[in-house]
């Protein structure tokens, strides 16, 4: 989806890094370099004009940046800069002949366009060494760079992909100048909302005055005023463009325009002191008004502004850094499906909301909804879900996936009525933080003290997990199979064959369920994490001992409920983890990636039997269960468009490159490496275990300065791609782990050899 | 907000309804007459050649119906349409006489513009009158009729609204006409985006041909295409608009363009056609792939296509009705706050998205959640709050809820560690679907036979309830007040005097929770819903009573919290149901309402003093709860969005007229009349109570005849306004649940004056 942007950190932190240089004559945490990307309503509204008068105010030194130019003239726009503000450095990076736009231009002049990350980056790299250069100069208190961009808002830039979509990563702050002819008003706020729902900064919003022939002034300024200034933008008029035969130098020249520049020019530092002043507020106040989740906040340091996001890139504030960009190592808690601010998406949800809204659910249906549940059935559900049922989360979703799997078992074997109900499951699992799914899971942490009304509900199994150890895959064989030791393997491929058998599981399996059922336990569900256990700190149940679990419970009659809240949909490189173990549940749960990681939606697919259990001659048979905002249209308009851009992925896929996840696992300080689709997950050896490791907090705080963004999960450390994210990305995130790791030592290279 | 539209409850009948007679002949549930909106990418784009010449291609009858015109020929294009179309009835509703803006021009003639409810009322009523002409004649297989906008797609409206939005309860199918000129790409993509974000099906773009002057072709369309394809949308080039110099009607009569209007006239019959056949799919296919909630699925009769929705209306299809307006009786499940397809919601919900997706919330900060949390805390916080914590919906936010309750006992009281931990609360409560806080209830349909591991766990007390019998406002006192009485009130005023005090309902509380304490309970929580039990019934429960049982658990230390998921923001005319109590809880509970009807959202908010309870040294203490999307920044805009448009509302608000719901309590078949706020609930005399009541489904069955959609709640009949919702909206409707329950029988009226 996307490649490393080399030049945007580097970018980011030349920008606005408070310990730049450069700003140490300024306020704090303000930076002072204005750059500014120039949008047009429309072509033709006088972008070039804006530019060049602005540049002439500009405390040197400045910069015209033109990425793409069209027209015979090559360079026109740079050129005339260069005439009437000769103080600025103008710069065009990509010229072609025709007057046309610039997919075409390049198309006629039979030139490769660049790629779109290759346009940003020598965006990038062109405003990073003008920065470089006041960096170096060290007196100047005041710069400007200009970027302008191409004819309007969505023209196309060569690749053909929209200008306001192939920029977007860059992140820079938008002027747009706005059409002032007859329909410029609607031409205007289109283009502002075009780049408003693709997450740009529009602060301002300049026309150029327009007398029409018979003197009739069109005010499509005030038009325009009166409907973004609840958004808090400001929007200005200019003295009209000169005509043709008048000098553009002579223009500038006159007092109305250099004032009326001089002032504009004052007005957008201003804006940009408020932008960092606000985000400065946010961070300090933030730790006063929220109560975090999973947050001691007698400890809470430093809190993180996220001012905007980019595919795999957060773009945070702190007092410390400044604004800076960082990895986000962890997909937003596991929730980034297809990149941070996808235009795509973010149109998909504002159609649904503007066309629904919210409208109810039960015996009724909306286009999202139904699309999302024939996708969902025809593609995780294939062969075995006959219904989806909608919720808002994984946690409610898997106490629905109880109430079908426990009803179904109470009709089925409707003698053991008055049984205490248990679950089958596996230690270390975990299922959401609402109370009936704590009580899924054994005594901890996590639930025993938050909750008198918690109640362990299970048969835990420990179970045998996967790694790699020192360069070698292995399972490790908990003690109860009665095999004291660990099974090493040849390779993932091994681990993961779906015919892979190991016959120690199933018999003390059968065993155990025999003893406990025999003590007059009633097991209502299964109830496991296919493959992987996420929370429980990335562990690799071995594949083996899942479809002996399975096939023993579904001997004797006890629905089987996978909870793929974490593992579903292409997180572990499949689109579900039951296609990986090759065994199918009766009752699915989905959610995390369902929505390509923007609004909370679950689903909870079922089979056609555990539907049927539900039957009755009254509503109070049926599931009374249900959330006021039910297959919300906009959520569900999120899942359809999610499953339209996952499409492309196919058969198992690869993230992280074994060969280094190998050679991690012989690191010093890592004890052992799973890796799985997107996932690569590192125990690292320390002093504690759980909340009190402290080993993992350090190689945290290494990948931070590496400009990755991670969290522990104990002693766990992990990196988390979307299903989206390309493997040059994630080749680039693995170097950064693995220099935080090995120091380039030689010795864990040879241990790797061995 | 919004007025009625007298017209598009008949509009939409005559359009789309099966039954319509002019249908007969048509392919079952497959209207004929189409109907057209023609958009603009921009002004003088040729949309009125386009309509002339699509117009010259109908069968007979057709429309062409211009509701605004500017420019100094008044109803210009409507005469060019009549030369040269001439079998097309032309309409013009509003001229100007500038060729400028149409509020622009209004303000130049001095003239008073039209609302845009009369706007679309006009335009509807046009449409009628005609499609009433087709009925008469009843021989017409296909009908024509476009509507021509003027100048942009987010071109003003003579109000200054702009156009997109002014029309957008009017529902049509749009057609727009792309920009061919340089810099049309963009203009055609943003015009195009801008319709869809406000919910317009567009299922084709037309461009007319542009040959630059150098014989350069651009080729816009090709560029759009490539954008649009993937949404469905079909792009066509038309033959180029001729020179000024020659006739219209001879451009029509070429062969070319002749050909090209008849192939798009058959495609937009198809669009139409395979619209209604997707529409009929998804309502016969519906109840083979959703597993609804609350629904006993045997019994599930005909499914609701909900296509979209607009205000306070949903545009239902079903093969019995077609494709019909209804008004939405009930909020969509009580979610609906700023009205259904709201353009500016979508826009922000667009913008959050497009800026973050979603954003990891622990230890960081995004700008819509830090805006939230700000306004609910200076909002219905005031005063007591100082925390707020995120989660997903109502549920999970009580449960939130009741850990932080439970603690701060804990914390208070640890000589009480131990005991088993019960709340207090009323009986007929509702908290949401999740298992813990379904052990919140007292033993019922809903939760003693939907799972194993329910356990009612509460001390419950019968509540005192408020309403109006035979015109006159009662308090029902239970049997354990020891009063065998009603109180006789003079009115609601008494009723929600906060001063008003009952003395014995202290002593009677405190004597039961005393007995309840000294048999070894321990109380975590006080759980209640403000005012009024929404799920148990549209239930007012003495706020005296509520305020009595909040003092005595305060006077022994137990935690108050307070679920407003249905209550709060505005849902009972005023901010909160705190607020109408006049107490402050300890905790309180938000959803529904919060994001104004588009996605789930909770906030649980705490005071400083709940907040401390989980102070300590380690993570351990802390709360240790959260969702993947906690704070997602597209929920947190659509909250933020909410609270600005409901600055508006002040003090306690009335929605319902007093007078008519006292005449309604003295129908026969009306029991009692609960009406506070948006809420208007009817309890209706029958034949059984609960899910045995059948009173409430025929009175449902007659609403549905008047349009109004609704759904019982047992015996219980409820309608439901937004809280932006305008009075003269309410008493229409009101006029129909009047017209319901009485048939104008005098006898009603008389017992009301009585």
């Amino acid at each position: 989806m996307q490649r490393w942007p080399k030049h945007r950190l580097s970018l980011f932190r030349l920008l606005y890094s408070r310990s730049n240089r450069s700003f140490s004559t300024a306020k704090p945490g303000i930076p002072n370099p204005l750059v500014l990307q120039v949008w047009g309503a429309n072509t033709g509204v006088g972008k070039t004009v804006l530019s060049t008068a602005l540049l002439r105010t500009a405390e040197q030194p400045s910069l015209y940046l033109k990425p793409v130019q069209t027209g015979p003239s090559l360079a026109a726009d740079a050129l005339l800069v260069s005439k009437v503000a000769p103080d600025a450095r103008a710069v065009t990076l990509h010229s072609y002949n025709q007057p046309v736009s610039p997919d075409l231009a390049a198309s006629l002049d039979d030139i490769q366009p660049p790629t779109d990350a290759s346009l940003c980056e020598q965006t990038a790299h062109g405003l990073g060494q003008f920065l470089e250069t006041i960096n170096i100069l060290n007196n100047h208190t005041r710069a400007l760079a200009l970027v302008e961009t191409a004819g309007g808002a969505l023209s196309p830039v060569p690749s053909g992909a929209l200008q306001a979509d192939a920029y977007r990563s860059l992140n820079l702050p938008a002027l747009l100048v706005g059409d002032p002819t007859l329909g410029g008003i609607s031409t205007t706020l289109a283009a502002y909302e075009a780049l408003r729902i693709r997450g740009y900064d529009v602060s301002t919003i300049v026309f150029f005055a327009n007398i029409l022939q018979d003197n009739v002034q069109l005010e499509n300024e005030v038009s325009v005023k009166r409907v973004v200034e609840k958004d808090g933008i400001s929007v200005f008029q200019a003295p009209a463009i000169p005509p043709i035969d008048v000098p553009l130098i002579e223009y500038c020249q006159t007092p109305a325009v250099s004032d009326f520049f001089t002032n504009l020019s004052e007005h957008l530092y201003d804006v940009q002191e408020k932008r960092f002043r606000n985000l400065k507020h946010m961070q300090e106040r933030a730790s006063d008004i929220f109560w975090y989740p999973f947050t001691q906040h007698t400890s809470l340091g430093s809190v993180t502004c996220i001012d905007s996001a980019s595919g795999d890139m957060l773009s945070c504030y702190d007092q410390t850094n400044g604004l800076h960009e960082m990895v986000d190592g962890i997909g937003s808690w596991w929730t980034n499906g297809v990149g941070h601010g996808n235009a795509e998406m973010a149109k998909a949800m504002g159609r649904a909301c503007g066309r629904y809204g919210h409208v109810m659910f039960p015996e009724a249906t909306n286009a999202p909804a139904f699309e999302l549940a024939s996708s969902l059935l025809s593609g995780v559900g294939q062969g075995w879900a006959d219904r989806v049922f909608y919720s808002d989360n994984g946690s409610t979703a898997v106490e629905v996936a109880l109430k079908m799997a426990f009803r179904k078992r109470a009709r089925d074997f409707p003698e053991h009525t008055g049984k205490p109900v248990k679950i089958v499951a596996i230690d270390g699992g975990y299922h959401g933080d609402t109370l009936g799914v704590m009580d899924c899971a054994t005594e901890s942490v996590y639930n025993e003290q938050q909750t008198p009304w918690f109640e362990s509900r299970g048969v835990f199994f420990e179970a045998p997990t996967a790694s790699l150890v020192d360069g070698v895959w292995q399972v490790h064989m908990p003690e109860w199979t009665g095999a004291n030791y660990d099974i090493i393997l040849s390779g993932r491929g091994e681990l993961m064959d779906r015919n892979r058998d190991v016959p120690v599981y199933s018999s003390k399996i059968k065993e155990r369920l025999d003893t406990a059922e025999a003590s007059g336990v009633e097991f209502g569900a299964l109830l496991i994490e296919p493959v992987l256990q996420g929370a429980g700190g990335m562990r690799l149940i071995d594949p083996a001992f899942q479809r002996a679990l399975v096939a023993e419970c579904r001997a004797r009659g006890v629905p089987v409920i996978f909870d793929e809240v974490f593992t579903g949909l292409w997180r572990l490189g499949s689109e579900s983890g039951a296609g990986l173990l090759g065994v199918q549940p009766d009752v699915g749960v989905f959610a995390k990636l369902l929505t390509g990681g923007t609004v909370p939606l679950a689903a909870t697919l079922a089979s056609k039997e555990v539907f049927k259990a539900f039957d009755g001659e009254g509503k109070a048979e049926a599931l009374l269960h249900g959330h006021s905002y039910t297959a919300h249209a906009s959520g569900c308009a999120a899942g359809v468009e999610a499953m339209r851009q996952y499409e492309g992925l196919k058969g198992d896929r690869e993230y992280w490159d074994l060969a280094t996840a190998r050679e991690l696992s012989c690191a010093d300080e890592v004890e052992e490496v799973v890796v799985l689709g997107t996932v690569l997950g590192l125990k690292i050896r320390g002093d504690g275990e759980g909340y009190g490791a402290t080993g993992a907090k350090k190689v945290i705080d290494r990948l931070q300065q590496e400009g990755v963004f991670s969290r522990p999960l104990g002693n766990v450390v992990y990196i988390m791609s979307t299903p989206l994210t390309d493997r040059a990305w994630c080749d680039e995130v693995m170097k950064k782990v693995h220099r935080v790791l090995t120091n380039g030592s030689e010795r864990t290279s040879k241990r790797a050899e061995a």
